[in-house]
């Protein structure tokens, strides 16, 4: 595929180069000259070196770790991008890092969520693309265009290929926080729903059991972030004990903090399935496998850019079925 | 219980002024005069009939139906409150009208509930002051502080006072969504949790079945508006087809939209439990019982005034066990 | 007319749908496909059926009964367009409700009029196109571009063509604050004006005389907004007192609120002329006749999307003459 | 009178030292010390040579002759109050340059008096407090707090005394768009109405005529802005060709032009009554009479920093009948 | 050198007609039609004279004495043009008055450089086009792009012409916060440089003494502002003192405020070369020279508008030498 | 010293611990509980552990190593207290990171220090405290009331209790930027003063020569930002070449990044004064002395909330010659 347009221009920031790269690859889009280091005292210079002035911006950046920084790394870009007369500064963040801060949980509590989305607004963003929300309600935290696009639809191809679907199938939410996300890979998948549920600490994940039947099926526990692998590794005991034949793990977001990929490794899950919206150094579970989301966020840029809907994107291509 | 501050003044518009009297009798804080009368052409006016110049006002609007008259009565008041020099603007609106529109599901959707937050926050309010939000993300769509009340303490309380609390009772969500309020009231009754899930369409309610186990045991159905009764009548009837003994229901708001009385009073649901945010003219159900929401938002006031944390106001209150 | 435009889409929301067509006819731009729709609780949902990005939207909604109801289905949709990435957001408002509020007139009062176009502007409108507004300051409400197109040379051409011009007419304004309405039209008329004057009470419209001279002449009396009738009504019976052979009566506007129709025909009136900016579903009376402002609002939002002057719209035709 | 209040300071800059010096002695309220000087280049700089920091501060300032150059001394004033952390900074502009300018008479021209509006807003004012303004709609151009007295009583009070009051007057507006202002005065003297309008052309003066009865009559024209004198000599010269009997007129504002004063001595006007308001260098009409606006300022600012209503300021105190 | 392009107008205020001529002369670009007065009461009317709905408008205009007056005809032209629907309002301000109030340098001042910069973003500038700016930071006074053009090459250029240039040549900040500029320029003339300092009061310039060697060099004294010529004449006598040869002064912006022209005559300097960034009427020093700045301003408008990179005309020409 | 004000409080977040305390030692004022961690990847959780509702909030924290970390703590820490009701959220940021970046040096490079002054508002700070700006503009970056506290005459007290002033010493600016550091100080210690100046590259620091006299002298070097430890070395070198006796260096900012001590080491310079505003677990130089910036910063923050100028802090206090 080829895309020319000289109205356009991609860059990428320096928290996922090899997604920007398969974007790039994808889009026909060039990636962009520009340079981001760090000084000693952790200072940030960014040069952009090609002109961006009477461009349309797309930055590719995912604030995943380390967060704060990738963050100040996007601010300044747009910054940077506004004051060199960029027609507009898209923002292409696969990863929303700080999503999960979307409430004040306890008093006194921020909703850093909402301030990433003002810091991002004020510091001159015209629009977010992302993928995968934390909460959907995300989204109206924006006043600028915030398209979220959706991986479920990914991993329903994926798991339908594989020949996972139907009534041997049961997808289980995690946690009672993650069972719309369930609901709706069940849908795709023409599979019924069950939910690890904690009834004394949702926290301490203690004194965890299924409600809804995975005896004999196999189990797809989905979530939409991987961090520590706690929930899906405590998920997979409690269901294996009601009597799961086997147990696969998919989230949009591997972020696979340390530690992470021994408990995985531990947890006796076939397959652990993950969109490359993260890029990581620390170990990654043995069952570990990668789906691109290159190709979804790429076809998004350029319909944003050439004024179709996006909302195409949303289906599921059931062709691979 | 008196109250005498000189730089607070509190306010009702018209939606429902039983509540606001309420208010002002727990708090002791009287309720201003005002004049706000509609038009022949539907146009409101305001007459704020004592000073507010250097005041704390508070003003009591649900924006129930008619929601975008009472919406615009209370944008309206809020401009003049701002033009007549009030020290602060805060709005008390136990039930946020529009909540549910929170997110854009389809393509091209509003985000309603975000438009409402910024039209308030445009006008001049300088505080939220609610009761039970649809999605707790809703607070992230204001940057002025926004204090949500909970209702389910409340309801705690009422349910073991009349001892349905422990093993025999279980909690239910309606609906996939509502898993977390079921959660929250489960750990107050100390009582298990189930879910009715809808297969196919969630929207259109068929093919309703319940994830967990309701067998012989008493069903309390939660939920946060109460509109047109189809969600509880709908899944009174799965509980109980699931062998579930008897069926309470229970919302924080009770809209009652026509035909929703009839709806109710047909299903076999022993008590309809609602607070008093919402005042409507519309038919009750014979089993429709009425808990005040009114100490708990004088409470709030009072504290917000006095620069005390709101936070103890959402704990819940074991004494009356 | 044809007009092909691939970056102008024009929406109509439910306020007047017959002028939208007009509007649609006379430009040659189709209405673009919408549903707009009130749940029993009144909230208004609106999908828009056709893609809006990139595309410069001109949304017609006449702000009339109920006003609070059609004020934010406009703001809901300007909303939706911003969100869905629209280039542009201009809405066409012909009767702009609320305008009589546009000064604090007594102590506390809200100026609803300023209110109104802080909120068109904060949910997202790029500018606003309106007809005739009841003071011409309201303009300086907005700091976007705000167009005030004016009727009074419609009028006028209208009346040339009936032979009702110069010394045998006399323009009277109804009440003081329309005197500069009567100039205008005067001029174009080539004829004298007169005022209705109260000398009391101007609210209760005791104890009129007129000013100026009206006898055995032909009075057509002019303002802006016909509401209730008693304007015109109470004015026609003193210019007869004062000697007036026959009274035409002239508004922009025709609310008729209830009791209008049958004030104006009890009126000795001979024809009732108002543009068909409002569309409501009261009686009319006997006498009404409309005339339509479909072409000049279909010339300016074709100009405006052009980038052609607006200002020759202002222009009075002679050719009729 | 004194007023001892630590919280509060009152400033004068250099368009009215003398009214400022009138308001502080009737006050009690000392103004406070500043520099305030222009540099060759026609730069000023601004020193306050007293803390202001957690203090209401009361900027008196009208912008008259040389407009542009007080305009900016204020804008640079209140930028100095708000970075020295003054608490509040109220602007009392008696004078309210460009006030005219209130919309967008012929194509593409400026609203300049809502551009100084958004200027002080945008500088950091938190209020304004103004006589008698051009247009009562331009309050609405400001969404901070914005009073506006009203002179109308003041005069009636003064002509009262004068025992011109009652049928044997006629207050006249000497152009169309003052029949408001006429309307009010006459109804605190208990006197008719009448009207001098310009057939042909407005703005240029020519053919005028009355509207109305003034014969034999004692006439008052009543003015907000006296700037080059022309309006009233020619409105003057109208009415004693009507036949009236004796002419005084009054303006809120005594702006007197070159030339005004040659022109209204010329004129036949028994007295040309103004407030303060406005100082000026240039000459005046041997006619001329000042009134004093310094109480009423003095009094709304002592009521706004006690925050008390201002309403009691407008009404008019017969007791000097 | 012909420019055509449909959506690009020019216009010029009224400080420096010239300068906008040579612009538009050099840039092939018209000035456009537009009336600019001032009444007898100082208050400005703006009227534009042809459409700028759609067109990039480019406004010409230093904002030098009488400064206060050049500022708001500057706010009014873009207040006019941001109304009138103008597409983008882009202003040319080669002198930027104010310009050296850009810090409180004692208690309570104003950062007046800061509040101009706010007053031009809040009126509707969308960019602003500059040349040597007093301090580079004022550019981030501005969150709408600002770009800063050097008058140093230009400078170097002409020197070298004159063969001043290398060891011969020091280069001479006549006062310490001038070190940056004389650095600059000594680098491409490849000069040593040397600074006059005042020990005791840098405000009165009293025992200056030259930090650095002049002895028998060629002098040229580099400023950004000529204001009074205090600064030049003050220095050229010190430098003599110190063995100066023979003695340049250099200055983007020639204020020259009365009495300049006979301190600077009074001085003994060969030259003293300024840019025609500002017109004024007052006396010239006799060995004045005028650099045209249009070439280097009519290049960067026409590459702005052609999105072009303005970086290139930063750089020094070395073909003049 | 004891200081009792129920409606101050004051919050340490964890770039400075040390300094925190030794305000609140110095002001008498205890610092509030606060639990503020990083998560595994990398995401900061506050937890205000005391009610900030009503109190006006001081948050110390000074943006250094890792800038991009304490600057999001920093934001997120301001979002929870304006969420939390605080009165006003002072920020006290002794260090500034991203000084520097204050200016667009070369074709489009952000203007980080604009930035973050953008962010610290946008997220809700109402005033900024803070020590020896690198550029005094950057003030004029906010619009908030933004203190800038000198150290120099700190300096000055020290250098004259060790008998270093008078003509023995000369101040030296180690490059040209620093010239009017050098000027304050030399005023106060009543010496002249020298520059370090780079002929060819300033950045590279080559054939760095002394402008002005230091031959036998007691040089002091003087700097606002102490980072590499590169300007300082090479520096001492120049001005020991040129034949000073003795060299002392004195910083506000001791950042010391990794190799800066060996470098510093290396050089001969006796004496290393820099101020505690940063804390930095990197080596320090063996010469290195603390003066504590903690007494001055205590008085400030009492000034500010008792409103008091701050003013007299700016003062040098000559009592310890």
């Amino acid at each position: 595929m080829t895309y020319k347009d000289k109205h356009l221009k991609l860059f990428s920031l320096n928290s996922n180069l090899e997604l920007a790269q398969k974007i790039s690859d994808n889009s026909g889009i060039p990636l962009g000259k520009i340079s981001s280091k760090q000084f000693s005292d952790g200072e940030i210079q960014i040069n952009i070196e090609e002109s961006v002035r009477g461009y349309d911006i797309f930055i590719i950046q995912s604030t995943s770790y380390p967060v704060n920084t990738y963050l100040w790394e996007l601010l300044i870009m747009i910054d940077a991008c506004k004051r060199a007369s960029a027609n507009s500064v898209n923002v292409v963040m696969p990863y929303y890092g700080y999503a999960r801060q979307d409430r004040t949980a306890s008093p006194r509590e921020p909703i850093t969520a909402k301030l990433v989305a003002n810091m991002l607004t004020e510091a001159g963003a015209d629009r977010i693309l992302t993928l995968d929300l934390h909460a959907v309600q995300v989204q109206g935290f924006f006043d600028i265009p915030a398209d979220n696009l959706f991986t479920v639809p990914l991993f329903a191809e994926y798991y339908r290929a594989k020949g996972l679907a139907g009534d041997g199938v049961v997808v289980v939410a995690p946690k009672n926080s993650g069972i719309k996300r369930a609901r709706s890979l069940a849908e795709y998948l023409e599979s019924p729903i069950a939910i690890v549920d904690y009834a004394d600490d949702d926290q301490q994940r203690e004194n965890g059991y299924v409600i809804g039947d995975v005896k004999d099926k196999h189990v797809i526990l989905i979530d939409d972030i991987l961090n520590t692998g706690k929930t899906f590794s405590s998920a997979a005991a409690i269901v294996r004990d009601a009597g799961a034949k086997e147990v696969y793990a998919v989230s949009s977001h591997g972020l696979f903090t340390p530690g992470a990929a021994a408990r995985l490794d531990a947890a006796d899950i076939k397959e652990v399935l993950v969109t490359d919206s993260v890029k990581t150094e620390t170990p990654k579970p043995a069952a570990v496998q990668y789906l691109s989301a290159a190709p979804l966020l790429a076809h998004a840029i350029i319909r944003i850019h050439e004024n179709k809907p996006v909302s195409p994107l949303f289906n599921y291509n059931k062709s691979a079925d």
